[in-house]
Formats: structure tokens, C-alpha cells, sequence
């Protein structure tokens, strides 16, 4: 049985929470992910250790839900739906537009520094980088994948092409660049993939 | 003045250095980069520190270096040069060639930890992350640029087409997926990226 809040409950809950998020991120981003404790985040956030496992079983949930969040926010701001790749019918605009907003947040200083971390620990500890990709990364790509599902039905990708594999032809490049530090990322540079994807390299 | 060693002490040089990156590389896939110091390696390899400060000035040094001398060693045990990409005029098998031989790689046991395991570090530590790249990362890459830079010149890639750009539609789905376990890697999954990047998503 779920009890309703009363509305200030409500209220001081949405902003406990917001702090916990906050200071989670900033926390991971400072020290690590290996560093990062409840104790330290329920500290940081002002609140008891207890209101953070009320909601979250581990730390990892808390950091997942706080990226999840963050994303969320991002899109909010820059006035972007956070369920679709837009649909305008022009498949390289709308990759374009989506892209170019990645862009910006992953230069955004308040995503930039937890993200990494967050991204590192992935690579090493195998649990968090399947929940990493899971909770994260794989949702996002899906909204790729229906984009360009839509994009085949009406005969502007090939009939033969799976495209869970061709949305990796511009984002990983985009994330290899963000992630390595292979090289700038800029929207020049996002729009190209996406041209060069399309069209491909050889002469038609 | 470089004195010229001996016959044996080249061979016991050779011996010791062949222990040294191996110790290396075991370490930092078992404890990490942040926990492998240069006195775990020289222990574990059975010489004196001071041997390994001989020759390095780091154990960064140490560890992409063994990783370059690793490299080497997966190439010519493939039979493959380590200094270009194949040129047999036929570019999509000449890339899809040097792709297979990669995930051949990546999916080598002695090579997964180690290389996971400085990668991860390379993502949060800003100067080892930019030795990496610089030392072994980039060098691979531009393989890829010359080959694709011939392959503009009969004709083979489209004249606008910039080959540093073009080669990341093939090479950073196969370096995510494997960084962030994003999917399986397969030799059809490169032979995939490759035809898609040669000729594009969007039908001719």
C-alpha cells in the first residue's frame, strides 16, 4: 500500500531529492567513483543517510537516477523532447539537431567532470558498466534506432541496413572523440558524420 | 656517447625488459593503474627499481610501451605490418582485413585487462590520457589516414572527403563497443561498418 504525501511532504521530498543528486555528481566528479560513499553524498546533500536508502538501494542507483536527471534537464533547457529523435521528415536535419545538442551538453562542465568518472568506473568494474549502459546509453540509442526505422519505411535509409548498427556511425565517433580526447567536437564535426554516414565515402 | 653492449648483456637486457612488460601489464590489469607503482612491477618482474629507472621515467612509460611492444608482438604473430594499413587496391578489403585482426585483438585475454584498465584511466587522468592518445592511439589512426589518402587518389574515396573524419565511421564503433561493452564484436559486425561506411546508409 502507497501512502500519498501530503503536498509538503511532496515538496521536501522533490527538494531533498534534487540536493542528493547534486551532490552526488559533484561528489563522483571530485573524487571518483571508487571514493564516492552514501555517507559522503548524505553529508554533501545535507540530509541523513537513511533518506538515501529509502530510495536507492546502492550508490550506483543514486548516480544513474542522477545522470538519468541531469539528461532530462539538458533536454528540458534546450527545449528538446527527451522520449524522440524528432521526426520532420528530413532524417540529416533531425540527426543533425540531436547531435549538435549532445554536443553541447557533453561540453557542459556540470555534465563533463561526473560523466567521465562515471564513464571510467564503467570501463573497469563490469556491473556498473552493464547497468551504465542498460539504464543509460542502450535507452538513447533505441531513440536512434526508431528514427531510423521511420527513416526506412519511407525509403530514405536502405531496406538492407540494420540500423541499431548505422546510428553508431555518427555516435560513436562523437563519443570516442568526448570520451578519449581524440579530438574537438563541435557541430562542424557532428554534421560531417552525419553526411559522411549517409552518403558514405566512396563516389556514388 | 651511446656505448655498444655486448652480445650477452643485450640478450640479458632483452630478457629483463620482456619480464618488465609483462609484470606491467599483469599488474595493472589486477590492481589498476592507480595502484601499480613501479616498485610492484620490479618486484614482480625480479629486478631492481633502479633497472627499471634506467630505462623509464615512469611508470607510464613502462606501461605504454609494453602495451606498443604487445601490439607489435599480436601483429607479427597475424603475420601483419605494424606499419601500415594492407594497399592491394581493393580498399574495403583491405580495411576490413586490418578491423578482423584488430577485434582478434581486443578479444585476446592478454590484452582485454591491461588495455581496459589504462583506458579507464586515461578517461579521468588528463595526462596520462593524452600520452595514450598521442602514443598509441593516434599513431594507429593515421595508418588509416594514409590509406584512406590513396585510396582518394585513384579514385576510390570522394575528393571533399576529410580521411581523418572518414576513418572514425569504422574505428570508433569497434573501440566503443569494446570500451563500454555496448554490443558483441564480430568480424561480420566490422565487415558491416565498413560497407556502410564506404557507401553510406541512405539508398544510392
Amino acid at each position: 500500500m502507497v501512502k500519498k504525501p501530503a503536498p509538503d511532504a511532496t515538496r521536501r521530498s522533490e527538494k531533498s531529492r534534487r540536493a542528493i543528486y547534486a551532490a552526488a555528481l559533484a561528489l563522483v566528479g571530485e573524487v571518483g567513483y571508487p571514493r564516492t560513499t552514501v555517507e559522503g553524498i548524505a553529508a554533501r546533500a545535507g540530509v541523513g543517510k537513511q533518506t538515501i536508502y529509502r530510495w536507492w538501494a546502492s550508490k550506483a542507483d543514486v548516480l544513474l537516477e542522477a545522470f538519468l536527471d541531469l539528461g532530462e534537464q539538458a533536454a528540458q533547457a534546450a527545449g528538446q523532447d527527451t522520449d524522440a529523435v524528432p521526426d520532420t521528415g528530413d532524417l540529416a536535419a533531425d540527426l543533425k539537431a540531436v547531435l549538435r545538442a549532445t554536443v553541447d551538453e557533453l561540453l557542459d562542465p556540470r555534465f563533463e567532470t561526473p560523466a567521465r568518472a562515471l564513464a571510467a568506473e564503467g570501463l573497469v568494474n563490469d556491473q556498473l558498466g552493464r547497468e551504465y549502459v542498460a539504464r543509460l546509453l542502450e535507452p538513447q540509442l533505441q531513440l536512434y534506432v526508431a528514427r531510423l526505422r521511420s527513416a526506412r519505411d519511407v525509403g530514405q535509409v536502405r531496406a538492407d541496413v540494420d540500423p541499431r548498427i548505422a546510428l553508431e556511425l555518427f555516435v560513436s565517433p562523437l563519443a570516442q572523440r568526448w570520451l578519449q580526447r581524440t579530438g574537438p567536437i563541435t557541430h562542424a564535426y557532428t554534421d560531417t558524420l552525419v553526411e559522411y554516414a549517409l552518403h558514405g565515402i566512396a563516389p556514388r
